[in-house]
């Protein structure tokens, strides 16, 4: 894979967490945020923690955006929507955008291991809603604990990829199996988000009850069903 | 645990299941059934398969509940809400109602990959609302394979057990662990449930896509989290 990941809004712990995976994959990333210079800071703290090798580069979200055809959105939901919004002439047709976001309550002041209602039925479906034609959403990461991905271990975690473009959902799996030990299987369409978002507020749930980074594991088929590294 | 399981709508695949590996944990088990022959007979093909020690008999819903004061509601979804009004003078204050059900769409002609919105929340939620005040409801179970569940292998799958009241909690997490390989985490609140009888959707869509008998498991916590035999 050659092309660079944008990674817009990546300054927060799941950005970061994820660029340091990729950057450590030998992926090119360019972090992405509202604040040029903040975004070159993180790719700074990637590029200390990696090596002189790490290809990663910071931007402003739309610079950004314009850099590459493919994406990740590591945005809080509350910011996603605005976010798309101005970014839509920043975003060529034919580019893929990976939505790792989560309505979780607390976008609204709420608890984090409640969802808020999406009218679209989740918030990879209303991010597709907000991209322009010809632009490729598939919804992923969204249960990966931010601060394992931003340690040093193997992350004990699957990553259920949905999307209605087969490439799309390729690319994802192929990008979520860069990383030590992650596992990524094809989860179908992409309203199928609607079920995979909600785990995360599960997941932080059991957290906050037991104390620990909670990952979940999809077991029950073969083992070509899951794309490993 | 000395008091049998009235397992109400029992000759289901799911109830069916949970029937055989109880009575091969040395449960004493009733099956129950809107009839009474077809609940005995379900009864004597479990005695058939963990042999002629099993504590298994069957009766009709009704009697099964008035029996015992422990219950699992294993009816598809579409058939709970009569069941549990007609069986309410049935069930004695401080009675536990284990809940597996989920709302999949299927219940009204739609796909098992997806779910009805219940206006209370959940499945277990509406068990809740319609059950007699004092029988605590605890949701449970509802992300396990029923094909699994009536074979002889172990089961590769965690069960999140959900509930308002720790005394169930705790009662559904020792049935739990005793099913080979199961391990049970306490999910907290009931509410927690319209999560995890989401996932059931999610894991029958993947069974369809990949072929198999999709299971989860939680990762990340410590090994005192999980309970298993």
């Amino acid at each position: 894979m050659s092309r660079a990941i944008a990674i817009i809004g990546g300054t927060g712990p799941q950005g970061m967490g994820l660029a340091l995976r990729w950057a450590r994959a030998g992926e090119a990333v360019i972090i992405g945020s509202r604040d040029a210079a903040r975004a070159q800071q993180a790719a700074d703290s990637i590029r200390e923690r990696v090596g002189s090798q790490a290809q990663v580069s910071g931007m402003e979200n739309s610079a950004a955006a314009a850099a590459t055809d493919l994406h990740a959105l590591t945005v809080p939901f509350e910011g996603a929507a605005a976010l798309l919004k101005q970014l839509k002439p920043a975003f060529r047709p034919g580019s893929v955008l990976i939505d790792t976001t989560v309505p979780l309550a607390a976008s609204v002041g709420g608890r984090a291991s409640r969802m808020l209602g999406v009218w679209q039925g989740s918030a990879a479906q209303q991010t597709a809603e907000l991209v322009p034609k010809g632009v490729s959403v598939v919804a992923a990461f969204q249960n990966v604990s931010a601060e394992v991905l931003n340690g040093d271990d193997e992350v004990d975690c699957d990553v259920i990829v949905c999307s209605d473009d087969p490439n799309a959902t390729q690319i994802a799996i192929e990008l979520a199996a860069k990383i030590p030990r992650i596992r990524a299987i094809d989860g179908g369409k992409l309203e199928n988000a609607r079920i995979v978002e909600q785990i995360t507020a599960l997941l932080i749930g059991l957290n906050i009850r037991h104390k620990g980074h909670g990952g979940i594991r999809i077991t029950g088929f073969a083992d070509s069903v899951y794309k490993s590294a």
